[in-house]
């Protein structure tokens, strides 16, 4: 799909595929350098057979993109005629993977290789769709493409979760300095400053795990009318989750120190290996504008029908705006209620905000592209707003779902850490006037109680994530012995 | 210096350097596995001698940490008797060093190998210092390591440099989506949600260009008088300007999408050679604790001895609190009046607070150490206000000296774009209430003013880094020439 000179911007690249009635075959070209594909997994080296996005054109007439199997290896490893290959060169991670670049000279592949489930070609040239609006034609042709932005999302937590478990793993056998006249050095998980480096990102880690199961069952369950919703959900969780696994990858790898650095401890490693997370499979930032513009287009129905709201869990903005206590007590920021209340009015709010400035925007004569792109920094707000109250819920309900009664506490604490913790850190809630500066005070003083009552439980959390011991590191273990002489 | 069970804490070193008068030499050794020397630059493969911190023991009494010379290797490269090296391993970056690990068993070197400017052994045993306090003496010892922080700043600041050198020129060549029906693509440059990404922090990496500049002077003109001075400013300048560097990296290699993640295009690649800065030659949050320590010592003081502020910049302690207008304009967020008043507001204030925060914790008879650990936020608040008013007060320095009236035009707009980035990026002005949500909302809007305005600068900006095209990468120039098959 993707193109030297064009990534997030599908619709505009510029392969053709013009169909040929005499032959009933397509002609697949690349017309300009800019048209080259680009970071095409495994074509550099071992791929038999591609896949091509193309401009469909027939008689003159361009259908827009669509996507044509072509061979561009035979069965020994020789590029086939009319097709150029070169490989994209070393990259910071995932060099497992033989990207590469492929230049299509008229190559002809018959019209049986148009992927065909939204529209097809006949024998002689007619263009065939059941889907009449060219954007939902298009939205149609990229909707299998949400299968990877749930992998993204659920691999990256697996990511956290290891880095985590080695940070936490090292910082309960690594001492330093003491707080005691002449006592002894202290474990790094002692100090409330180490604590709170590791644990709320811990906290988040839980909250990311529950959000990246709801959504591969919502994959798992998917029916052709939760296109939208699902595109929605994958978008928001792929972005929120491969942005905390960077965080959270960072983070580790200064709190072990140089120990972080070396590539044995994986910690680093894996900043490399996951960057790219944040890129393919869609570019986070165009994701959470595309989140946004879906919510707005539901805030647009729902006022426009007068019809409340239905689906994408904004149900809470048909109720009564929630009030936020001017005095919070270490109870009620530990509720389900408050948290709920906090996120969703953070939600309602930015929506309304939005959509009023869109509108605004629209009224003075812009065109909606230029309103959406000078309301960016809303847009990004509200995304974010929307991720969070998601994660959110899909936490209660896996929380929910536990009867053990110690386990049910334990993830209450987590659950109150990953909100709390999101209100510390997201100036948002400040900014739009959602907190005074007292409760945000009071808040940063409960994130703090919580760091220590999640400091013993530091290690069964990242021991319940079951991860085999070969997947961590040496420090994760004795790393003296480790690094013992004997081992050498 | 490192052990692998000792990095920040050096005074918990345990490798030990033992008197032997009779034959008037150190016995250096490498009592357990924890003790081994790790990180050492050039040992792995190369170097041929080493300093050696250790504790120095005379007559069975322990005199703290101290710097020996030792040979590690002949003139042929063969590890010398009583020595074992090993190799650290592969690291994220930094693979052209060659650190190692090292044991010393016993090894033997000549009294006068003892590094005796602040300390000094007779031929007979005796200690000899002038410096009879403990803690300076070590100060002493560790002061030359100034040094490697002013490097490390400096070298954060080319790095930084050379990322958005390149992120810009390339977002001035590559184009994404139209905004206007059926119009051209944009310049990723045009949006302005690119610019928010890449315009501030091009102006903030003026603001440590400059910064690092004026490190480099005072650390050239340096007196013993000054080091208190030099160890705060390089402290807080080397964790400072590495942050800002990594956060740069990231943001540059994410804004050039997948082309960020090519080695060629070397912004991916800095992010893993300078990751290991914001650890070595200290770790910045321990340095920023540092910073803040001192600036507590400087308050307590004061307050003691009755007399005014004098050092470190914290002259304007001695005044009255600014204040800050309810209403700001365009016109006072731009002016340096404001912008000093609401660093030096912040930094002021935040002083108070820990000042006040230690010395509750210490009433209730906590140690030091104990409530500076517990205050750990407040601290590292107070250590980026610090950084941030000094790194500001460069800036007006620097452009005191500009005389050309368009250039003073230019660079007032990208002071203006540093500090109010800083008040919108640092929550820290909302949470502590120097800011009301309206002048908060008014700053974000300038912002995006400041965006537009410095656009058309934008490339004049990096130009004026002076970088040679061979430190800049494809990306910078014409990528599509550069990607042609005809390169291939």
């Amino acid at each position: 799909m993707t193109e030297l000179g064009h990534g997030s911007n599908v619709r505009g690249i510029e392969t053709v595929a013009t169909y040929d009635s005499n032959t009933e075959e397509f002609v697949i070209n690349t017309p300009c350098e800019s048209a080259q594909k680009y970071w095409i997994g495994g074509a550099a080296n071992h791929a038999t057979h591609t896949i091509v996005f193309s401009q469909l054109i027939i008689d003159g007439k361009n259908e827009g993109v669509h996507a044509f199997i072509a061979q561009i290896r035979d069965e020994n490893g020789n590029i086939c005629p009319n097709i150029r290959i070169a490989d994209c060169g070393h990259k910071i991670g995932l060099n497992g993977v033989d990207n590469g670049r492929i230049w299509f000279d008229n190559v002809r592949v018959p019209r049986e290789n148009l992927l065909n489930s939204a529209a097809d070609v006949s024998p002689d040239g007619k263009y065939l769709t059941a889907i009449k609006d060219p954007d939902q034609r298009f939205a149609a042709f990229m909707a299998p493409l949400t299968f990877g932005r749930v992998t993204i999302a659920v691999s990256a937590t697996y990511s956290a979760k290891v880095a985590l478990a080695i940070a936490i793993s090292y910082s309960l056998t690594r001492r330093a300095f003491s707080i005691t006249p002449n006592g002894p050095e202290v474990l790094l998980l002692d100090y409330p400053s180490h604590q709170r480096r590791l644990l709320p990102l811990l906290a988040k880690t839980y909250a990311m795990s529950f959000a990246a199961n709801s959504l591969k069952m919502l994959y798992v369950k998917r029916t052709p009318q939760m296109n939208k919703t699902i595109h929605v959900v994958s978008s928001a969780f792929k972005a929120s989750l491969s942005w905390h696994n960077m965080k959270t990858l960072q983070e580790c790898r200064e709190a072990c120190g140089g120990q972080g650095l070396k590539t044995e401890n994986r910690i680093g490693q894996s900043k490399g290996e996951y960057d790219v997370q944040s890129t393919f499979e869609g570019d986070n930032n165009v994701l959470m504008q595309q989140v946004s513009k879906a919510l707005l287009a539901e805030y647009v129905a729902a006022k426009r029908t007068n019809k409340p709201f239905k689906g994408l869990g904004l149900e809470h903005m048909n109720e009564t705006s929630p009030v936020i206590p001017l005095q919070l007590t270490s109870d009620s920021l530990r509720s389900t209620r408050f948290q709920s209340d906090i996120l969703c009015l953070r939600e309602r709010d930015l929506l309304n905000r939005f959509a009023a400035e869109i509108s605004l925007s629209q009224s003075q004569g812009q065109s909606k592209e230029h309103a959406f792109a000078v309301n960016h920094l809303l847009a990004e707000d509200l995304g974010k707003a929307y991720a969070d109250r998601a994660i959110f819920q899909t936490f209660v309900e896996a929380e929910a779902s536990v009867t053990s009664i110690p386990l049910k506490t334990l993830l209450g604490l987590v659950r109150s850490m990953y909100v709390l913790f999101t209100l510390d850190e997201d100036a948002a809630f400040l900014r739009y006037g959602y907190l005074s500066t007292e409760n945000s005070s009071t808040i940063r003083k409960e994130v703090g109680k919580l760091c220590t009552e999640l400091r013993p439980h530091a290690l069964a959390l990242v021991r319940s994530f079951g991860i085999p011991d070969a997947f961590l590191s040496p420090i994760a273990f004795n790393w003296i012995d480790a690094n013992a002489w004997a081992s050498v």
